[in-house]
């Protein structure tokens, strides 16, 4: 998506060779207008696949997410970081470690709002290494539901993430594709 | 807001006599279209008040944050709950204790984010015993920005946060005003 590439060359910066903040739009502050752009494309490669839900997780892309949904006319969950008081233990729960944060997280979404019946398309701003988008898989699996595929703003396709999970036959779709990155320079698939 | 007020008492679980589980549309799932109505209400509130930028904290509030940003056409900044890896050290921070979580929490927005010019108004899915909004009117505060006020989804009046702030002469609006709940029952003001 040209728009995107150009945002990100405007206002992306880049710190080493793996982490691109784009703080300016997407990961802290967000230009809604332009969220809701980015929702239509991503909603748009996946219309008429019958898609009943969307997956996210906290909290960078749920406004994504959101937006997919006000296209998509569905529902949004959005998969819970840790275990709040008033999330109750019937839950579907998978590990997944944050190279960003370096920690171990555990992710997890309340059995009631995903079920066998469901079609869901995963919505995330990153994906790198993979293992958000590999965790919520595994939530929709255990849930029993069909996946139509995920919906990814940025991929740093040189962390390779994308394409193992592409290679268990999961429909990737991402809206900008970086081929390589150093300080003042993306390059772009 | 009578269609809120309808869906809290529909899809509303009270949990003891002080936690309101709305998981269904607004804290875990979220129904896309109705918080758009949510936001171009609050929105509507503080039409005219010259807001340059909207304030929320991560997870729950950046879905109705978005909306509003939407409507007033203006960026929406949301408070992390803990400095990641590519957050860096400039930030504006407040500590906020959590009673959901029961921890305390730091919140921070990058210096870049908010500053002297900006006209701030602050967006929340719940006020409490208003910890959050104190958080994050400290942060405006700290940046030298004038607050327009604080735009609310669910207020629990009975948890004084909501008064406590107004009677330092904060405007809170909030589209739903609970006097008192317990299993079964809200009674809105």
């Amino acid at each position: 998506m040209k728009e995107l590439q150009e945002r990100i060359l405007a206002d992306g910066q880049v710190i080493g060779n793996n982490i691109l903040k784009v703080d300016a739009f997407l990961n802290h502050q967000i230009d809604p207008r332009f969220i809701l752009r980015l929702g239509e494309e991503l909603a748009n490669r996946f219309q008429g696949q019958g898609v009943t839900k969307i997956l996210t997780v906290e909290a960078s892309g749920i406004a994504v997410a959101m937006a997919v949904g006000l296209y998509l006319g569905v529902p949004v969950v959005f998969a819970k970081k840790k275990q709040a008081l008033t999330q109750e233990g019937d839950v579907y729960a998978a590990p997944v470690f944050s190279y960003t944060r370096k920690e171990h997280l555990e992710i997890s979404v309340a059995r009631c709002f995903l079920d066998s019946a469901d079609v869901v398309l995963i919505i995330d701003d990153f994906l790198a290494h993979g293992e958000a988008l590999a965790g919520m898989i595994s939530l929709v699996a255990q849930a029993g539901g069909k996946l139509a595929g995920a919906g990814i703003v940025i991929e740093k396709k040189f962390q390779k993430g994308g394409d193992a999970i592409r290679a268990t036959g999961v429909r990737v779709e991402s809206l900008a594709a970086i081929e390589r990155m150093s300080p003042g320079e993306v390059i772009f698939e």
